[in-house]
């Protein structure tokens, strides 16, 4: 029964689910003007799979059965590549905007199947077990609330004055829990069928309470969605050819006493499991991140060549030098991306990129983004944010003005397109967006970074440098 | 007669100018629900000569004679430091926004003195002299239109296949001249009282009917502003604190046939003119840039340990470090616009800034700007782009919940409130105005270096150098 | 009769060869006291094949064949790695110092197959069939004379005022042909077996002497070897600890009326080739490059995190973020290299490394080199420059002060052995010698941007922008 | 009685010292082959203040008296000024090694004079000026011996296994105190005529043996120097045109129970004042580092345009691009160093520079440093590390060969000169001294930040970021 319709999918959205939006309460997400932009973005992931040139990359088949290949458990290699690959076709979809209500739920079904596995222990194994064949074989859409709202961030859970700055058990009882608290950041929340939630740190010994990690269906009462309306008001196709088709929405992920049943909760009480949740989540959720960038960058390197034809300055050396180093930073992304893959480590069965190069791609991107976007902005030139808009391109009396004075080597047309295109992605709320989604998305630059320092294995280096140095390599370590 | 009101600069602008924005006549700027918030902006100017605070700076008095402290033709350093002073308070009083209705028309009118100096030619200087006195003593507000739409960038003015590319003379007849073409990128234009148009570049032999430089007022017939809407939409003051309030227009200036009587022609078939003027208007508007950027450096350094201490992580090293690399970029910038007054030349009695020491503060503002961004956003976290607006910040039930759930070492309100001015200044649509004109405002980054190529003077480096390595330092040309 | 031993190889070096160095003909190439150094470095990679640690990388066997593994024709992704590996465990034999006796050549060997193999002359391909069978059957050892001493930049080689500015053919005979000219930075020239030359550019209409390609023993007459002392006087292991033991050197190579017969001619008169082979030679020689740069990446990572430990700062905010940012660039770089043999292309059954990761390693490598080294020096501190000599520590009155006073966390003599090697490694002669080389080695950074801006495909991303601004990707070109 | 003649000082050194030099005591100083050099590099400061060109500058008169100017005591801008440009001036007759041997004993002498006058302590402050008016009368040579060997650098000095990894009191008697211990990176120490001692750091409670200042002559028994040998052995003035005649040398210096008489001791037992002699010296010191940096900065500049025009490449954009990175990038620190004494504050008649400008002015310079190397031997080329030594360019019969094959644009005499000038700055001994240098001497990298960090005045940006986000400003601190 898995491998809905996109209809279905969207029909499935409609019920009592609590989404709050610009300070009202929505309750018919799919007919919203905004809010059902994203549901219908976000119902790519099921057209993808009924097309027939994506049903190969996006259909896993095993005999007769079929379903997502986002829920396929990844065991090799290739199919670490083919994840990849699917997840940067689905942004590609997605006009640079990841879909992200499959991707990151497997990731965290992943991470939560390692970590269990660990721990050998038959119930709670099972329960994981039996959560992912649910969701895969109803082929469910899925959020991951993991940042928590945190409160003084320099105190552990147990130690806020509000106990509520971490989602925590108030409550254990003999059918389930009852859980309090919110998340923030929860990407997708309004139009996904399941929330996943998961602890955002490592916990010591007094931060039992917040040691939890269960799902819930979005539609579960006392579980309350504060939409943000950063992305609103993108109503021009003109000037923003991405973003009047296609949104994302994050909320403020609030859990007022939501009762959650046991084969629910995959693990409670349990200080010693929140920080590898964590962790072990990252090691696919970076590889996912890196992996759904790359139409991005494709888009800017793309957008940075086009424009330099269609304001006539591509044979410049200035020009050629900045395409070249967007052309690296691009490739040295997805050059690492792959690799990940290819050094990819298996774990009872799961395989999981290497956390090393997934993390120094990661950080490549990240780190310098905001150069690559000045580097557009350089190509393109002052008309990205004193053009003219798309009343007045619609305009009779207007058009034939602006298309006698804005061609460059490329007639007006042509090149506002590409022109708009680079504004929409860099200037206005979406390259916003976009910008800060490269610092913090899947971590900040300093967690990636801190990833980085603790996945390094200095064996090799350090031994070689020492015996340069003439020094015993067993006493480097004193 | 000099220092109008705000009031009677803004009814000023209740005359026939043809102005169009997102496809329609505006007939009453200052009455447009978005225009008329630029003009209000703009009106700042007035305000501040009539306020106490600011008269000193804002006001220059000469006998019983009093004007626009703009208008003060610089003689040496103090004029030129007061100059940055007062270009820096009207754009602080701008909240980062530049004001810009006297900065930059008086940038030209400098430069028209001193390149007109040169030639000599009595009846030239007198029509710059008189049209000056005139702004001067009527306390016109001007914009400067200078940038050509430019066509094919590989060709000269009189190589492009549409001769339009650049503005031109099409006509000269006994009372004046009639010109034809179009300007891009003239900031203000819809609530300015003159328009003075300067040559975009050098031009040769065959360029003649380019090359020339005049003022008409606004309210010319043949004269249509198709202003920008860019900064449309932003309605919301609590995500943006400072774009709801303050605005900028550009537009795309359309010159078809504009008669401009003899007395208003400053020079005409000159091409030994053209690329002086377009040269000598920057030495006097890249200093007047980096004035009117030190407010927004200043916004982003503030804003960066104010979201620190809210968010209770300004005792982190790497935070530390951010921060002082924000401090020493922003410092740097400051620095170099100082010494620039303080190195200052003198032509004709005029005072300029030091051209390469401008240049240097110019560049180095505009290439580490795309990194200030990405460091603020780093210090402030994903909230910037996910967070609450307005309307759920306004709604009783919502507000508790947000209270609750937002704060971090300092209140939700008050660190939603720094949150989102940084918001504003990054990652929303004033945020791309303002990196847009980072990389391209008063010449590229490539133009600004090309004028420290030409404006360095290697002779002590270079023989330095040649003492040292032992070398006649007379045939270094050689 | 392959697989020679160290002794056969440097007995094999005694003969007619015309050498100078510091002023002077040296008659014994492996009995002077400075290039004797330089000569038992490279006999390394002799000693590499004798030793069983390393006889599966370094030896090819083919049934009862053995040979080199350098010689070792490249056929597809395995055999690249095999060939990276090899380079890099011999430099890592040689401390961080390449060997380059059979690398670079069998480079210049594989690219002349290549080029050759496309103009299908049975008797050019065979020729250099041939002289590759020569060399590998004999284990020999050979250099690379590309880099024209060159002249005006401006000129093409006919253009020159001197005709020698690049190696020439000045007379062809029955038997052979006669060339002139000078090679500069030829490593390695006077302990090799033969030197191969080629063009180092292409050439045109006019440039046909220039244009040629062959191969000639070291002793040939009229061939003078004009040694750079650069690396002169490291005689102190104490401070000194790679660059006293492990030495490469270049020459000045001088062609004057040197017979070259005809079956080591590969072409010449060829304009259409030579630019040919330039190209074809770097694609390997730059996958060399960057193989032979890990042992020097590690060592610089290694020695940071030893360094920090021995001065007892390895837990300082800071150092963790250095060593993190040399951790991401070295293995970058490493990383890149690998994907670059995994993509390799196949032609007429050679493989050959894809360019475009190949030149990205490089690039990576290069630019950012000499932020590896401030960094190492960063963490080091003052005393790799101010420090006791050997002299010192020699000195039994004097080492028992600097024991006392010279420790960190770890001991004087551990703490100052790591200090020395990173004093070798970056601030005296040796330091020198590998930061010009990452420089300019292989092709200057620029030279590795345009071969980069060559090999980019802009066909996803340009088509994938196009698509995005709503464009038909087909009239892209226009 | 001021003003010696360099030989008066160089016939001054000729005394009981204890100077060890490569394992040996050196006798002799200004007759060593090696540390002579170093003598007479320092005796220019002495041939400046009787050279006509620089007695306006070197000389300071008052009424009929006369001294060292570096030893007038800055009042005002126009002093610090002019203390600048001396420094500069003696730096660049010292081919761009500081000469250092009065810069940076006044440097203490000044911020002694600060923190002794803080106390109000009579005696105190009539020692410290007794001792300044004795080497400024007697025109002497100093060095300062602040940093300590420091052994844990996670221990205070009290906390140390070794109590002499900080200089200490260990006995106290009537005529003075005897102290133990040593400094490292003490410069010019073996050709100066006093050592003037501070502490490196705050010290605490329990630091009160390390808690002391004082001076004492060079040829105070127990008193040892071992002088580093780090620039031993470079005679060849063809391929290092600097290093040859000009030398620095750095001692180890070490205290065995030295004595000290009172009034040389400026206090003793006073944690309080340790930090602030400290941070106070640095004040001074890093303005003395800004201004002795700008001649390396001018020949660095200049060297990149001669060879440049020598290599024939200084029309090529790129390197037109490198070119006016590297001008501006020398010349925001010659600004940011003028600015600093422009904006200079005076305390209790001292004028010193303004501390966060001179910190941001040694930042840019130093973090920016190696990337200027990089540039310019991208400039440069190869031929850096792999062109002819001297003996090869006096040998008769090589030279002619040199001669013909090494022009570029220039003659190749004159290209090798700049090349050479080039590989002495950059990549030999001296190269590695300086790149070190730039790094940490004066306090490193990490330590320029704090100082800016604890410099930087926060209450004008933040003020008006929070005036921005419509909050009080009073509570910022909040």
């Amino acid at each position: 029964m898995a491998l809905r319709t996109a209809a279905e999918y969207l029909a499935g959205l409609n019920d009592a689910r609590e989404i709050y939006y610009r300070g009202e309460r929505v309750r018919n997400v799919v007919g919203h003007p905004e809010l059902g932009i994203a549901a219908r973005h976000a119902a790519i992931d099921f057209e993808m799979a009924h097309n027939p040139i994506y049903r190969d990359l996006a259909v896993h088949r095993a005999g007769s059965d079929e379903y997502s290949a986002y829920y396929r458990v990844p065991r090799n290699v290739q199919d670490l590549l083919s994840r990849s690959k699917l997840i940067e076709a689905g942004t590609a979809e997605g006009a640079t905007l990841v879909l992200l209500i499959k991707e990151i739920g497997t990731d965290a079904l992943f991470a939560l199947k390692r970590v269990l596995g660990r721990t050998g222990e038959a119930e709670s194994i099972q329960r994981i077990e039996n959560f992912y064949t649910h969701c895969r074989d109803h082929d469910l859409a899925m959020a991951v609330a993991q940042t928590d709202v945190k409160g003084d961030r320099g105190k552990r859970p147990s130690e806020q004055s509000d106990p509520d700055m971490y989602v925590r058990v108030v409550e254990k009882r003999a059918d389930g829990i009852i859980v309090c608290g919110a998340k923030i950041h929860t990407s997708c929340t309004p139009y996904v069928d399941e929330v996943i939630v998961l602890p955002s740190r490592s916990m010591g010994p007094g931060d039992e309470a917040w040691s939890l990690a269960f799902a819930v269906p979005v539609a579960t009462p006392g579980l309350r969605l504060y939409a943000s309306d950063y992305l609103h008001g993108a109503d021009d196709p003109f000037t923003r050819p991405i973003s009047t088709k296609h949104k994302m929405v994050e909320t403020l992920t609030v859990f007022d006493h939501v009762f959650v049943p046991w084969d629910r909760v995959f693990y409670v009480d349990r200080p010693g499991l929140a920080g590898a949740t964590a962790l072990t989540f990252v090691e696919f959720h970076r590889f996912t991140a890196v992996s759904y960038k790359l139409p991005l960058l494709d888009a800017i390197v793309g957008a940075g060549i086009a424009i330099a034809k269609a304001n006539g300055i591509d044979r410049a050396g200035h020009v050629r030098d900045k395409l070249t180093w967007l052309g690296g930073y691009a490739e040295t992304v997805r050059g690492l991306t792959e690799l990940a893959a290819l050094r990819c480590k298996v774990e009872n069965g799961v395989a999981y990129p290497d956390v090393f190069t997934t993390n120094m791609a990661k950080w490549t991107f990240a780190r310098e983004f905001h150069q690559a976007i000045e580097t557009l902005q350089d190509l393109a030139g002052g008309l990205l944010v004193t053009g003219p808009g798309g009343m007045d391109w619609n305009s009779p009396e207007i058009r034939p003005v602006l298309e006698k004075y804005l061609p460059g080597a490329w007639a007006a047309d042509r090149r506002m397109a590409v022109m708009n295109l680079i504004s929409d992605l860099t200037t206005r709320l979406y390259g916003g967006y976009q910008a800060v989604l490269a610092v913090h998305a899947e971590g900040s630059i300093e967690a990636e970074k801190m990833a980085m320092f603790r996945a390094y294995d200095p064996t090799r280096s350090v031994n070689f440098a020492m015996r340069l140095a003439g020094l015993d390599t067993h006493t480097t370590a004193k």
